[in-house]
């Protein structure tokens, strides 16, 4: 017996809640005025960088959370997670507001998942309202993963710039709204990539296989959305995809796709290489930019594919291959939220 | 409004795989017998210690499967995860069966997550079967967490062991077996200890705290209950909850509460100080112990919590508190499963 694999959540709970948020080199990207809150430095305020992806967490929580009107006992559950070792930053930013708490870890592909999860959840009736959060930071990252900044190592024209942000939804039920229509829960794949500075050509296979499950159960081809946003494959990443799928599957999504890695920073002012990465790339940039690109009626089904690519420092170092993840959570609107 | 926190699963998914497998050590202490599959050395024929803990979380994942007697593509998602950074033994191991996959991160919470999460998801029609496992290794978590072996660093008496083992369950609509009744998603307590050494009396408040609510919101008493089952507070942490939930709660669980991590291992021969920890702790005792003592009539509604703490080595250096967190699943007979 096959599993279906796409989710219909028929209620369609309603995102009541969105907040993006960014740090300084983000917040002098194209996207500058669509995040909720741009920090003035990358301190944050805190006396570490791990302390400063706790302010990133906190502020687009608490944003998310004020402008759904709930009070935090309202909120049943939150989903919430990052790239730091052991998740840290999610639990010590969520850990004051006494809602129950899932840490999840899915890398880049945290918020998708997250958003995911709570979705079904406030569909099925466990709880009535329930909140997913990612968050990640450049320089945390850089610590974790590649080297410590002052060390000042050059990154090859692969690599892809964590995103200092993080973004957070409340879903509820609402007759109206952006709103959560499908789910898709990705499997690993790996292609024996090893190159942990090449994530594009690690997540790129996930994120086609995922996009072809997508459209072959649901019998929809690629124009049928209105964006198929992924989020972070770069550019390589995206130019990998959309060759996969072409070649693969015959499914041709030129025209339709498009990176949240690619839309964050300037390519011309900004050079980051092949664009935005980690877990607050994705969640910032869907919990802003893209949520109010639908609400007000700029588009619309949004197939929204968050990628993620499963390794760590230890994992590479031994050799192994970094296999990649790609969950996908269709966003459209309900009723006449224009 | 205040949500209601302990879900009622109707239809009472039924655990129809489940399987604990365990390290040389935790094969000498008084549940050998007890386990699916004991490793005769703790480098389970692997050239690292991660992939050891990946061995382990394939052992346990492949016989629950086998128990259930699904094929992999059967099973809708697996929920997993352990304590390694980026969480790669649960990517790693689970990558080659082409499941859909949700990374989680509880600490020694993170089997009881993942059964929750999996149970919800089958009470709730996502998917006709769904699987939770979790994992940890005695060798990469004190490199992870503490001195690398070789240093040979002494343990303080209120430390607790990390056990090698992994356990895993799939979960699926049946009319007779042992289930999953209700679950409870716990939320973070941080009473401001910092002493990483002394989990116990980090996850305790957190224990006692889903205890309470459990039992206040079903009405129940602690006798209730063939078993309250923590997992892992060690001796310290049972004490400290027990204490705890009889001074503020007055709730009287003792006699009641056994820990997963005092029953691992052999107090006189064994001398692992406070008892056993990580999330193969847990998992292990309760795919295999726990599960077949309901299933064989030995006991009935062992209301399972599971306790982790969250923090990093990092976290720790930083001056951070560890908060901990308890998630509840209660499992039982249904049926004439006995």
């Amino acid at each position: 017996m096959k599993n279906k694999r796409v989710n219909d959540l028929s209620s369609m709970p309603v995102i009541i809640g969105a907040a993006g948020v960014a740090g300084q080199t983000e917040g002098k990207g194209p996207l500058s005025e669509r995040f909720d809150y741009v920090f003035a430095d990358d301190g944050m305020g805190e006396n570490t960088w791990e302390s400063a992806e706790k302010a990133l967490c906190r502020k687009a929580f608490e944003t998310a959370t004020a402008k759904s009107g709930l009070a935090y006992e309202d909120i049943g559950i939150v989903f919430g997670g990052d790239l730091v070792n052991q998740c840290t930053p999610s639990a010590f930013g969520l850990k004051d507001y006494g809602i129950p708490f899932a840490g999840l870890f899915g890398a880049c592909s945290t918020f998708a998942l997250g958003l995911a999860l709570a979705a079904v959840f406030v569909d099925r009736k466990i709880f009535r309202f329930a909140a997913a959060e990612a968050s990640s930071h450049f320089c945390s990252a850089e610590k974790q993963f590649r080297m410590p900044l002052e060390y000042g190592g050059q990154r090859p024209p692969t690599a892809q710039r964590t995103v200092s942000g993080a973004g957070a939804c409340i879903l509820g039920q609402k007759e109206n709204g952006v709103c959560v229509k499908k789910v898709m829960f990705g499997r690993i794949c790996d292609r024996g990539v090893t190159d942990a500075t090449n994530f594009g050509a690690v997540m790129a296979p996930a994120a086609a296989d995922t996009a072809a499950v997508f459209l072959q159960e649901t019998k929809t081809s690629p124009t049928d959305y209105g964006m198929i946003l992924t989020g972070d494959l770069g550019k390589v990443g995206s130019e990998l995809m959309t060759q996969l799928l072409l070649e693969e599957n015959k499914i041709d999504i030129s025209g339709v796709q498009t990176d949240c890695g690619n839309i964050i920073y300037d390519d011309v002012c900004q050079d980051v290489h092949c664009g935005g990465s980690g877990c607050g790339c994705s969640a910032s940039v869907v919990a802003s930019h893209i949520y109010r690109k639908i609400a007000d009626g700029e588009t619309d089904n949004v197939l929204f594919i968050g990628t993620g690519a499963l390794m760590s420092p230890l994992s590479s170092l031994q050799g192994d291959t970094v296999p990649g993840i790609a969950h996908a959570v269709l966003i459209g609107r309900k009723g006449n939220c224009v």
